[in-house]
């Protein structure tokens, strides 16, 4: 049987960090995790960068927990980030809010919250962050950075900014930048927020009420992008919430899908900050390494990108594009699209066939080091 | 040079109408407007039934405006639907504010406006309601009824109530019944109008203040939907709306598209009411005629089913199925899918492939008649 993993946050704090804007940002806050052991040589570090709204519990279980980390099926004993051989880190992102610095984290100036006057951040930056845990803990050279959507955006600007730290990376279901499309979800989710009365310019912390529900509808736009048309018709087609065929004015709940993304929008209240909401989503919208040059430091810099089938928020001739660049700058690139009806999710949810690129892939980098 | 239309919204008022819920609607408005001379055997009537937003001004230009109706592309002298040789007509839908009763309407057993006390209303009461416009008008039967999108519903629910009224029916960029996708879209943005404080659950007229900020994200939303990624990239790209390429944290719009968006949104507010948002989308996720048999009683029907290759809300799959069915029963079925990158929007922009399909088709329904 596998070992069960435990797992524990952990916080990283440092001094300052100097923006992309070139503003500073005083006394850092990263939080992170860890799983598995890092060998004597420190050549078995993997770097997992969460997506947008994920944290840096990736995996194992927090004691008094009965759901594991967010990527729990991809890390562990055993799986495709075999904790057994690696030493696993995930850390959440600049501009979050479940333990890293983000427009929730007290301002050192006012000893307020942030809220506005947080600084626009970008992707360059979390990954400047994470660069400096990384060092933090020891480590030259990291044999992977992975991840998916927001995460397969921070590997790309590793390979952007530190080439030489990096054995290989591996971007899932990710681009070098957003289409407008993609622009237009994320301002379209910003604008549910901004037109809580709620939420108050962003001044709402501690208040007696909430930008909630704009926050939920912001939500529940994601949701719908997540998913396929494909896999929204197996998990929902048009079933009724109740028996009842005649809906009344009351414009509640009649199918089962109005139900589903009405929960998965309110639940998520309860975890997420929509400051944070407003600035991660700004990131991954000025994000674009398109044009980079920087990566060709380090030739021997090895590439797994992944795209899925029917994902339509982050599609396939992104990873394509991605893919082309790469080899026109002769890397050593390796891509798959995963047949997959489960949309954007299926990052999160085609485990077995991630599992067997990635071992393989990462059997190979660790061979040649 | 073709003529130039003037036209004029009319008014048509009766006592009641009986609901597919049983419940009675008193009072009742639609208003309309006609293009064109209906000749003498009244065998040369056109019913256009305009999609969501749409209202019964489709062509020509209203005194004093400089903008001509939503469809006059395709209905004028010499055009797809040609008023020199038939007789137009479009109304308002059920339901709508822009002349028809809807939600916003007085209430004649309280002198109010209805808000939520208005009956939920489904896609066989708009066409009821258009029923029994067409036998005030004194027409038998219909030479055609087309339309697009929930224009598009409309025509195949005459199709099942009024198959014998029908010499042919055109069928544009919809389905027969709203897939999990189509209905989600549409809660969502039924969730943005009920999270605006100001929509004070239905109750807004005459208020102080509108609940202007949930439509507007409703119709940001609605319009990501109707075009595609690609008119998306055409369009708008990754240009910005000022010459800064660092964006302030006031979360202002950095991106043309997302400019685009916001003017959409805002001017959206000038012209609809939030309520009949809620009822007329809650009337196309309800609707379902994917198991009707009744259309049998008229196998002289014809149908003319178009699609549009990049329109992803209503996709081409969903015209095949109806196709597909139509066919069984043994129809006379011409189905086109245009090429098109408009998405959705193609059915009010690819005028010269819907105008050559329909042309050659309406000829041919009024040479057999």
């Amino acid at each position: 049987m596998a070992k069960i993993l435990t797992a524990q946050t952990q916080y990283f704090t440092f001094d300052k960090l100097v923006l992309e804007s070139k503003q500073e940002l005083k006394n850092v806050t990263v939080a992170y995790e860890t799983y598995g052991n890092l060998n004597a040589a420190k050549t078995n570090a993997i770097l997992i960068a969460h997506a947008f709204s994920g944290d840096a519990h990736a995996a194992g279980f927090h004691a008094g927990d009965d759901k594991p980390g967010w990527w729990d099926s991809m890390i562990g004993s055993a799986k495709a980030f075999d904790t057994d051989k690696y030493f696993v880190i995930c850390s959440n992102v600049l501009g979050g809010c479940a333990g890293s610095t983000g427009p929730s984290s007290i301002n050192p100036d006012t000893n307020k919250p942030y809220a506005l006057d947080f600084p626009v951040i970008t992707v360059a930056d979390m990954v400047s962050a994470q660069k400096k845990l990384i060092d933090f803990l020891g480590i030259k050279k990291l044999l992977s950075v992975a991840g998916g959507s927001m995460g397969g955006m921070q590997v790309l600007q590793w390979a952007v900014a530190y080439p030489e730290s990096l054995y290989s990376v591996i971007p899932i279901a990710t681009t070098m930048k957003h289409s407008p499309q993609q622009i237009a979800f994320n301002e379209v989710a910003r604008q549910s927020i901004m037109a809580d009365v709620e939420w108050n310019k962003g001044d709402y912390y501690g208040a007696k009420h909430q930008p909630y529900r704009g926050l939920a509808v912001a939500r529940m736009i994601g949701h719908i992008t997540y998913m396929s048309d494909k896999s929204m018709e197996e998990k929902f087609s048009r079933n009724r919430k109740t028996a009842s065929n005649s809906s009344g004015a009351d414009f509640a709940a009649d199918f089962e899908v109005e139900g589903y993304l009405q929960y998965r929008g309110d639940s998520f209240t309860k975890r997420f900050d929509a400051n944070s909401y407003l600035y991660i989503t700004k990131a991954m919208d000025l994000f674009d390494v398109s044009g980079y040059k920087h990566v060709a430091k380090n030739k021997d810099l090895k590439f797994l990108v992944i795209s899925f089938a029917s994902d339509w928020l982050y599609p396939s001739y992104q990873s394509e594009n991605t893919v082309k660049q790469l080899k026109l700058k002769g890397y050593n690139t390796t891509y798959i699209e995963i047949k997959s009806t489960y949309g954007h999710d299926a990052f999160l949810l085609e485990v077995e066939g991630e599992t067997k690129l990635i071992k393989h892939f990462l059997n190979k980098v660790s061979k040649e080091i």
